[in-house]
């Protein structure tokens, strides 16, 4: 298996993050970001959305963070980290979807502003959606040790690196007590690995 | 079974289509939008985030279109819809995942800017995240039926409602023949249904 990433990228963290947890032996490919080897070929053809985190298994080409994580849960964690079951499935989707919308478009795009990789857009507009996201983790992991099913699942791994460097973006963590505690016992965890 | 929804919410109407498509039994319950029902309580309890779809089936209660997509297509599509095999999976999931991005934060708030829903962010800006969106649909549709496996799939469901209102966004669905010809092949399907 081969993941294509870069040094900074936070989705593909999630995807490392997962390989690590799950002791799956991969190649690191690192793409060339400043140099925007990912808006060229050949890097096109292996993802025609120009973005990593690419992952390559036995001629198989996945784009996509979720759909990473979703494979690489599918393949080599059993039901643990990704379950089957209508219910199940669904719970942990609900948490995959808020890294996608509030997690992205709110944490990271306000970290994209004030860290200059983001010329355009209203960083109050992110800030505001990013605090939405983090009180809806607040309100769940106040009675909740993870994010679903009572245990950690990709749920956790896709919410966990946006979440992490946040404060790079201008959120206060320490406002958020649970979410913090969630994000030490993420990192407690056999196999987690830091950011690059 | 029980869907919250909005008259205008293409997220909603991703679930009542699968939902239709799938010939479940359910009550639609309407929410009011302009009345800001889904930002108060008692809605609130039902969703945190404030939105809508919300799914609630024998006490259960699941929010995210997505999720609702994931919940109806095990429980009721077998693997028909969405399937568990790591490929398969994965591969629906990176059009699920394009859905919530590319289509949901170009198509979707470039419609907002037009449509006047909207009042912050850059038109521009949106437009071009829509239309890289439509291109990498155009790409995969030229020499496909459907989005995964070759075959509908929830990943054709979350992706047809943003794309077939773009042009209230101001993109031009002409310049995309083949997605225009999959909209017309999904809108073919037994037990499609229009939006509200």
């Amino acid at each position: 298996m081969k993941l294509y990433m870069t040094q900074n990228s936070g989705n593909a963290y999630k995807v490392r993050l997962l390989l690590s947890m799950l002791n799956v032996p991969y190649e690191k490919s690192m793409v060339d970001f400043p140099g925007g080897e990912h808006k060229k070929e050949p890097f096109l053809k292996l993802n025609p959305r120009g973005q990593v985190p690419v992952l390559e298994d036995g001629g198989r080409v996945l784009w996509g963070s979720t759909a990473c994580l979703v494979y690489v849960a599918r393949k080599h964690g059993g039901d643990t980290w990704l379950p089957t079951d209508p219910a199940g499935m669904a719970e942990v989707a609900q948490w995959l979807e808020l890294a996608q919308n509030e997690l992205h478009y709110g944490l990271q795009w306000a970290r994209g502003v004030k860290t200059g990789i983001r010329k355009v857009g209203s960083y109050e507009e992110y800030q505001g959606y990013g605090n939405a996201g983090l009180a809806l983790l607040e309100g769940r992991l106040k009675n909740n040790e993870w994010l679903a099913l009572g245990r950690p699942t990709v749920g956790d791994v896709a919410c966990y690196p946006y979440v992490s460097v946040s404060p790079e973006g201008g959120f206060k963590l320490e406002n958020h007590p649970a979410v913090t505690a969630w994000t030490k016992r993420f990192e407690a965890l056999p196999g987690w690995v830091k950011r690059l």
